[in-house]
């Protein structure tokens, strides 16, 4: 047996288990007795033109064409207006080839993975708060992972730690902003700082080193701030994007690749994606929904009804007394646990029902991530709770 | 970059290079003149009660339950159902903790093989003629792949050639049947006999040998032949089944991996089985597709019609001289190459529009396979273009 396989497996993400408990909390106390914040399950519900679409292809789409197998990389015709609306958004040129549909974001990452790790001696790195599986799909993917600390300031990439960490073994760097979990945005400045550090370490090791980011929060962002496109400031960068969140689909798996034409041996890149996709076993991503990306795309989900949210529990935690990360976009508040230790304010806050994701495997320490995805009622009823929590603490 | 995977990617698997030459013959030539056969892309719609199923969850269903996550291994109802069908049809005791919901045959089949894989000295043995991706998601996963030389009489399971194979390395032999390529369905005795030959060579090397068993054709078997159910003969049986061919629903990855409880350490490989589609970034199956099976468990798309063009094709070759395989199940035809040459077939069939695939890639030389899961009046249409094709070799 492949015992780390076994360890995986045995040992499910925090988030997974907690959403188990949680589930079996609401079996036993019901649903609105239980303030469930550990996963990032969109509450919004899809555009209604996603039903609308679904439903006409089923009703007037060939079943044989609508449920069979796509080429590997994806319907072009999907990957054509993909590209356009990517091009018309970020004044990029995009075509087909430079994307290939995938399983969702992790698909997407795994299978970048994949493709640019030549041997164990190759490192990936990933900038503290970190969503907790990069490290599991980097390490399955046989890479080393390795983390740069938070910037507790500012929760921004730690520019200095950043630097000393890159060594003539990186491959990559995931950037993933709107960030899971302190829904901070790296603005174009830190893009900029990002990227000349990077051409910097290029130049001084004869090497790409690729920014592979993670982006399935794009379009979760409020207040009218832009999240930069990455690829218009480095060149070396592979996209990962998932339609689970903007469109509130996670269950169903469909996202991309997107490799541009700009990154160093881009064909290249994208043949071995292709490799990687078919030796881990993904054939081609859900059909009826690649054709529900091609009519759906430039769609989102209502993204106002997360920045109320955003609003109620940042007000709401805050004037508490919680010390929060102000959140830009996604839909993830970062607040510190008042003992300084997050597994002892999740397993408090458990006793009152109110379920939040310790920090540590994120990368930092001290800190409880809040998914506030839910209904409205659920953040309203659970800040009685909240005040609780912290008059424990006094 | 990864050479491996970059060469999987730009080496396609000549079933997709076929496809997509098919593809564009057809937009020149128009798609009546095209005779392809190359691609189990099935042609016979879904049951009817598939779209109504999916129209009526996308009508009736709360889109953020619907499209959600559900828990890694699958929804617990879905699996229920699932074991249910199979506890009623193979008078077994299963139940949801031995079942986890997958992207398809493929996704089960790297997600085992990961799970099995300790190192790179372990093997997985496939039998000869075999499903060409074996190889790709065998050595993805880090095992060595070794193939058992095929029964040329009888298309059946060649037991000295594999007892003389297995080694203290090998972890698991992969049974496909009914078998793509061949068409063969082996029986309740070979799977006996090779039940026999694998505990012997467990008693031998001390530990468990697992057939594998991939079987996304089950279901599509002809005259009343039964498919022995694998796990019923053998202990150490892994199942991995898919939805793509008896329900028509290829493109759409959805299948399940299924470990009994009276395989060693059942619970481990489950737990192994989980980890490994964690690690290799399968986070749950599509899950409107799921609650589809809920419902659709036990349903097949009309079989009948595949057994029609059987028996079209069939009789259609042997009269004209083709040596064929007669297939008892699945949708596939063998047959050799009047050269004894597949490729050079294969070359000659094409300029005749007539897509056949080399057996070659299989782990057999000199036959063709031909994927009769097409329209009737393809089968028709391109038996004079056969006739010419034999005539060339008088």
């Amino acid at each position: 047996m492949n015992n780390k396989m076994y360890d995986l497996g045995n040992n499910r993400s925090i988030i997974r288990e907690l959403f188990e408990f949680s589930k079996l909390q609401k079996e036993k106390l019901g649903s609105d007795n239980v303030f469930d914040f550990s996963i990032g399950n969109p509450s919004v519900p899809p555009h209604k033109k996603v039903t609308e679409i679904l439903t006409s292809l089923l009703t007037n789409g060939d079943p044989c064409y609508i449920h069979g197998y796509t080429s590997a990389p994806g319907d072009i015709e999907v990957r054509e207006n993909i590209a356009k609306d990517l091009n018309q958004r970020f004044k990029t040129s995009y075509n087909y080839n430079n994307i290939y549909m995938t399983c969702g974001a992790a698909a997407s990452l795994c299978i970048v993975f994949k493709a640019l790790t030549e041997d164990s001696s190759n490192e990936i790195i990933a900038i503290a708060p970190y969503f907790t599986e990069y490290k599991v799909f980097v390490e399955t993917q046989g890479a080393k992972f390795k983390v740069v600390p938070a910037n507790l300031d500012t929760f921004d990439i730690n520019f200095v730690e950043l630097e000393k960490m890159i060594t003539c073994n990186t491959k990559g760097i995931i950037i993933n902003s709107p960030n899971n979990p302190s829904g901070v945005i790296y603005n174009a400045e830190s893009i900029k700082k990002l990227s000349m550090i990077l051409k910097a370490k290029e130049a001084e090791y004869n090497h790409p080193i690729y920014i592979i980011c993670d982006e399935p929060y794009r379009e979760i962002a409020y207040d009218g701030i832009i999240v930069p496109h990455i690829p218009n400031y480095y060149n070396n960068t592979i996209l990962c994007y998932s339609y689970s969140k903007s469109l509130s689909l996670p269950g169903e798996r469909i996202g991309y690749v997107l490799v541009p034409n700009s990154a160093t041996d881009h064909e290249i890149i994208y043949k071995a994606c292709l490799g990687a996709g078919r030796g881990l076993g993904y054939v081609c991503a859900p059909s009826l929904f690649q054709y529900l990306i091609k009519e759906a795309v430039g769609l989102t989900s209502n993204i106002s009804l997360y920045k109320e949210n955003r609003d109620l529990i940042y007000t709401g935690l805050t004037t508490l007394g919680y010390e929060c990360i102000y959140p830009d976009g996604a839909f993830y508040l970062f607040f510190k646990s008042p003992s300084g230790d997050s597994y002892e304010f999740m397993e408090r806050a458990k006793k009152h029902n109110v379920i939040v994701v310790p920090s540590d495997p994120f990368g930092v320490k001290g800190y409880l991530r809040l998914a506030y995805c839910v209904k409205k009622d659920t953040i309203i009823n659970s800040l009685p709770a909240f005040a609780k929590i912290i008059k424990e603490y006094e």
